[in-house]
């Protein structure tokens, strides 16, 4: 890791798969001088041109999630494409797992020499979690990945922090009697593009087309994003091990994308991204600041603990710690 | 709206309801007059001693919340408590609509002389509605309401929020069918102290039953969380309808919180929770000076302005604006 920004920077935009690794690992770290040199190295990353296609995908856990990715993920990694897959998940650090930590998972795609896959940082909260990804999408699209898959699983509001990060959002249920689809929560229901029915196949095919039809019935319901193309969101079938409906999922999702990036729709979502980007990071590297200055350090050091302690209102400890940093 | 806060603080802590709902209004309010109006009221509110029992709940819609709530409030009302009920809806602003909002739900607990209702605040981001949920909660046991009944629905983070700024938190579910089991969030169960199976009545007795068991044996692969008596998280069945298990859900609820209160990890739990607001407190007062600072306002506007028209990372514009609030 002694290699200067620029360095490192041509060494992942020249396509070198252990650079690339190595510069995911450098923004994962905590360390402070790995994150003044993490900094430093995304800034001197390329933008792609044109830009990569990001999409998020979630799904409960045992719907057919790695399955679906690996069956998509080789069918465009064949067809000529570079794909990378991240992954969000919140929970990794407080159970101990971690999706697409299995190193048995996706084994087939993480051996084709087109297909990049990388784990969910183990550590720290969520906003963490996502600005570590939010990184690693600029580093995969630096390296030339034309297409970056962002895998999440249900879990508090990873959902939310992927379609954030991503151009497209993928919702993967599995078949269920029409009652439950009430459990699906209406947030999610708000923010995905596209639902996908998976299991599509065998005795479960009729279940799964009754379902994509009430799906389909709750979309009609959404108010459509302005400037959508007409049918979306959308719901189809698909069945991940046999392949059905894959090519039609894929043929969905790259008009939606093509539809948005014509009508510049795409521009002001990922602006309005970056915008939010920058929101958050200024913030942690003030909180960076704070604790790293000898003059302001002590003071929030002293209204933590009375905060902790009682004896300070959140509110009047904050209105304090704002003077101290402003030196109003 | 023209007293001093002291003198609203006195209102709100004699009781008076029309106080506090001026009060609650107060803090609502996205006006920068009433926003320091609010901060000074809360500074002068009154600690409860002892403190009030602070109880999240979730269910997605259709569980039967409003009937669960209805029913614990009249029952603890009537045995003497004072009983607020708030409610955190993070799509309220989004779909119009807002839980707590309809008139016509909980008729009989609204006009309980010893219970105090108010919807979810229909403005604004999750973090904003968290801000003025957590202000809500400080005003209503400054007026004497000793146990806080903060609802939310399974959208985003707003669980995760809600476990944030309680003491315990109830999950209440419908029977279902052992294959939905997995469709309940891993991240949910894990801060689920109490599971109550609804609807535990006529033709879905033996359905109740069968579920409870099933979650019984999936809180079971949990980990406890350390110090919680044995038994805890549990799983119980309730009928909001017919009132049974209503006692047995709200005597786990008071053991719990009294176990918890007598080893010091209530204490622990609201330390950690004051904390974590005084740092978004800290964070919302920040963005409010740099955007009403003449000297910072035109520095923040340009930076946002090149990272929305993607001329500059929101890396190195995070940086430079840290530059200028801090005069480094």
């Amino acid at each position: 890791m002694r290699d200067n920004p620029e360095t490192r920077a041509a060494a992942v935009a020249a396509g070198d798969r252990r650079a690339l690794a190595r510069a995911i690992t450098l923004v994962e770290s905590r360390r402070a001088a790995d994150r003044q040199a993490a900094d430093r190295l995304l800034s001197a990353l390329p933008q792609p041109d044109p830009p990569a296609l990001r999409l998020g995908l979630s799904g409960t856990p045992g719907v057919g999630k790695s399955t679906f990715i690996e069956a998509l993920g080789l069918k465009l990694a064949d067809a000529g494409h570079k794909v990378a897959v991240l992954a969000v998940d919140p929970s990794s650090a407080r159970t101990g797992g971690s999706i697409l930590g299995d190193k048995t998972r996706m084994e087939r795609l993480a051996r084709h020499p087109r297909a990049f896959i990388r784990p969910s940082p183990a550590a720290g909260e969520l906003g963490g979690v996502a600005r570590r990804t939010r990184e690693a999408i600029r580093l995969v699209e630096a390296a030339g990945h034309d297409i970056v898959l962002v895998e999440t699983v249900g879990v508090g509001q990873s959902e939310t922090l992927v379609s954030e990060m991503t151009d497209v959002f993928v919702l993967l249920l599995a078949p269920a009697g029409g009652d439950e689809l009430q459990g699906v929560k209406r947030g999610i229901m708000e923010i995905a593009d596209l639902i996908l029915v998976n299991r599509a196949d065998g005795a479960m095919q009729a279940q799964a087309s009754a379902t994509r039809a009430d799906y389909a019935s709750a979309l009609r319901l959404m108010r459509p994003r302005p400037g959508d193309p007409e049918g979306f969101p959308a719901a189809l079938c698909v069945s991940a091990t046999t392949g059905t409906g894959l090519d039609a999922a894929w043929q969905a999702v790259a008009d939606l994308a093509r539809a948005r990036s014509d009508s510049g729709a795409l521009a002001e979502r990922r602006a309005a991204q970056d915008l939010h980007w920058f929101r958050q990071e200024f913030e942690r590297m003030l909180r960076d600041h704070v604790h790293a200055n000898p003059a302001l350090a002590p003071v929030a050091a002293r209204l933590e603990a009375q905060v902790g302690a009682g004896q300070r209102s959140p509110t009047a400890a904050a209105a304090e710690l704002l003077r101290a940093v402003t030196g109003d």
